[in-house]
């Protein structure tokens, strides 16, 4: 059996190549597509479609059914971001060490790349090659998860927050990032839940797992923005004390944020403990997100 | 047995209802709300839900099965109005009378109602009441539709043709509106025909229709911009030919322009002569897009 880093540079290569191929049909406009394509080969971690597999994987089921909806997850994730970088939102003109789509192209090729994106989402998870039923319940869980009750409606929470004297309490943060990243994490892993025909107690610790991973990710975020570099991480470091924005280490201290990662780090390890070293990956996952440095 | 006129008034008093029921629901952020609510019940003339009714009456089946992919079409239209009017796009103060989302609200605000209005109609459709099979071909059609080989496309292309000095061909203008407006009708006409379960050659005069709906529509809209006036229209009237921009009365003439309306007009009497009084509703919108003066 293949160990973990070997599955997930498998999974990872098996993701570019399926990004590259719904990005490479003929397309009615060729400017929107190079603005597509500049977003998503900007490279990232792809997380949420290695989540996706890792999930498929721990269950034992078919790999090829998690092409798809970790295609899916991606373009989604990637439109938020060429959005989010937007002059009206949080105006950042650098992305993962590339020009953001808006300095690249133009403000109105950004709206619409990101438009299309989302579009291509749907569209590339409604051609999944799972039953009718699993694919229905599939899109529902990527449309709540993005939507107002998941990462628009925590991203407009984020933008009331930021700029305001205010300082959110502990609970609104968590849940603010619960919406504006949490929930597509975890969605990546209920399609894959999904996909894997995992049983209601699979489907119950999963959520756990991906719950304690969507918190560690954002509190590493946090942390990464006042210990990194803008090299490393690609984007501008110490732009959260500069905006003044609440987050984890402002609330907590950078200790106590440190000590909230760990703790989070025990909670997905007994989450898993109900699987086998079948979901060795979604453990390197954890660990990944845990001690990422960009 | 109900006329047009009347079952057209229920479908539409019913669309407005079920518009409010999806928009009533608690959510995470009310500003966000707000802003998505402030986009939808600005008003229009909802003929896409409109079309999708009137197809499953047409072909005998049941109008409960029109509700999802009706709200959908219209929550998906109403998020591609937010985000056209947008500064770095069209850049519109006045939207059926009333001030835009970016203007009412700002334009962050406005990015983020049009994509979650987006993700919402995507979430209704998934939620519909139809097969699950029924319902992924629903999703196709829409989602197809809207992206980059439809609607985002031809907003792509006509912002690539405005301000230029190039004038477009009849051709390219025909294609271009055939993504921007035309994909998104045919999509309305497409999922009632699923919905209904049409038969082949049913869906075939059925996209007849449809196409030619599509393109007498925005002739419409052509001639309006230079006839209406804006209190009528509840927009700025006069505003393509300030842009330069490629029309039908500016390529083919006021008068050929009407003659082509008219004969669009024939088009859709003879696709929809398969079909019996049930459907007269179809017809009817025939007559109103072509006649309208808004």
């Amino acid at each position: 059996m293949p160990d973990s880093a070997a599955l997930l540079a498998d999974w990872r290569a098996r993701t570019e190549a399926d990004l590259d191929h719904v990005l490479g049909d003929c397309f009615a406009s060729a400017r929107l597509a190079d603005a597509m394509r500049h977003a998503v080969k900007a490279g990232g971690k792809r997380i949420r479609p290695l989540l996706v597999h890792a999930t498929v994987h721990a269950l034992g089921g078919d790999g090829e059914h998690a092409r798809q909806p970790a295609v899916a997850v991606e373009l989604l994730h990637t439109y938020s971001l060429v959005h989010d970088d937007l002059p009206a939102m949080d105006d950042d003109a650098l992305r993962r060490g590339q020009p953001t789509v808006h300095v690249a192209f133009d403000e109105a090729t950004a709206i619409l790349a990101g438009d299309a994106l989302q579009t291509l989402a749907f569209e590339i998870l409604a051609n999944g090659g799972v039953p009718a039923e699993t694919c229905v319940k599939q899109l529902r869980e990527l449309a709540h998860a993005s939507g107002i009750d998941g990462m628009c409606g925590g991203q407009m929470r984020d933008l009331e927050a930021t700029g305001t004297a205010d300082t959110l309490s502990i609970t609104e943060l968590e849940r603010l990032h619960a919406l504006k990243t949490g929930a597509l994490l975890r969605a990546a892993v209920r399609m894959g839940a999904l996909a894997g025909n995992a049983d209601g107690a699979q489907r119950a610790t999963l959520d756990r797992y991906a719950d304690a991973l969507g918190l560690a990710f954002q509190i590493r975020d946090d942390l990464l923005d006042i210990e990194g570099d803008s090299a490393t991480l690609g984007k501008t470091a110490g732009k959260d004390v500069e905006q003044a924005k609440s987050t984890f280490p402002a609330l907590l201290g950078v200790e106590a944020s440190r000590q909230r990662l760990q703790q989070l780090a025990a909670e997905m390890h007994d989450a898993l403990a109900v699987f086998d070293q079948r979901a060795d990956a979604l453990r390197a996952i954890a660990r990944q997100v845990i001690e990422r440095d960009r």
